[in-house]
């Protein structure tokens, strides 16, 4: 059985990375564990609550990692949300604040019909800026959303605030 | 049966992106079409011609949107190759020529083990100075690599010529 403490164990610390101070929660090991991968995809899968899900939301670049394996295992289709420039076609864009500048994420204008049963996939909620501009673009594209979901959740940075009342999922919390 | 010929259909072309001149190969209504999506995984995992795989490398981060589902279906780890610094614990780089500059794509150290059986895994081979980037560092890091794969070749740009003698498969072709 799927066990988000084993994947919890799995997760490498590294300390002052990117930055002094920083504890990163280096999740490459889990991914590259066969066993580990999986698991933290049917986790990931179960927080759509037996929902039927017409599109999976992945958020570049990590985020495509979970994303991706969830809409393949739940017969969804996937939509990419990215960094400001990388999406071709017709794209809808919201800034969000960094703690050093600022940052934009874009949706292409097609990705979701309003009214399609959305899951939104990211490998880390932190403080939330990221994922609260992806949830924006997916309301305003009339995106019914089922969960946010995550697969680490930092509760000590109360990202799940800026989520506004969409229900938040996170397989392993660090406080 | 998952269709080479449909995937191709569902491709979209932007011309004059990301400049002047160039036809981009838009695949996210590929992506967001959940059979199409499920039959481009299929026909990737297809490409390890019944190998048992353990690690699927995926680049960053388009390719890690197909990697990720490939090892999800077939049981394998997933390793990421990323742009410099992104990756937190100890890597190995290899620097590459754009057509404007350098580029650099690392992995971690830690990634394979020598002798583990490797399926390479990208969105797209152009003039191939990524792939061959990360064919080095898994050359590198001795792993067996089966086969690089791709979903969409640019047969004009002459990519694979830069691979070596490495096993190269690609769903759709362009010339």
């Amino acid at each position: 059985m799927a066990s988000a403490q084993s994947i919890r164990s799995a997760i490498r610390d590294i300390p002052n990375f990117p930055q002094p101070g920083i504890v990163f929660r280096d999740i490459t090991p889990v991914l590259a564990d066969p066993g580990l991968f999986k698991d933290s995809i049917t986790l990931l899968c179960d927080t759509a609550g037996g929902t039927a899900i017409d599109k999976i939301v992945g958020i570049d670049a990590r985020g495509f990692i979970f994303a991706a394996a969830v809409a393949d295992r739940l017969g969804a289709g996937f939509v990419p949300v990215r960094k400001k420039g990388k999406l071709p076609w017709n794209t809808r864009g919201l800034s969000y604040t960094l703690e050093y500048g600022e940052a934009e994420v874009e949706i292409h204008e097609d990705a979701v019909n309003p009214g399609e049963k959305v899951l939104l996939v990211d490998d880390l909620l932190a403080t939330g800026g990221t994922a609260s501009a992806a949830v924006q673009l997916l309301d305003g594209l009339g995106a019914d959303l089922v969960a946010v979901s995550f697969l680490i959740e930092l509760n000590g940075l109360s990202g799940r605030d800026k989520l506004g009342d969409h229900r938040i999922e996170s397989i392993v919390q660090y406080e």
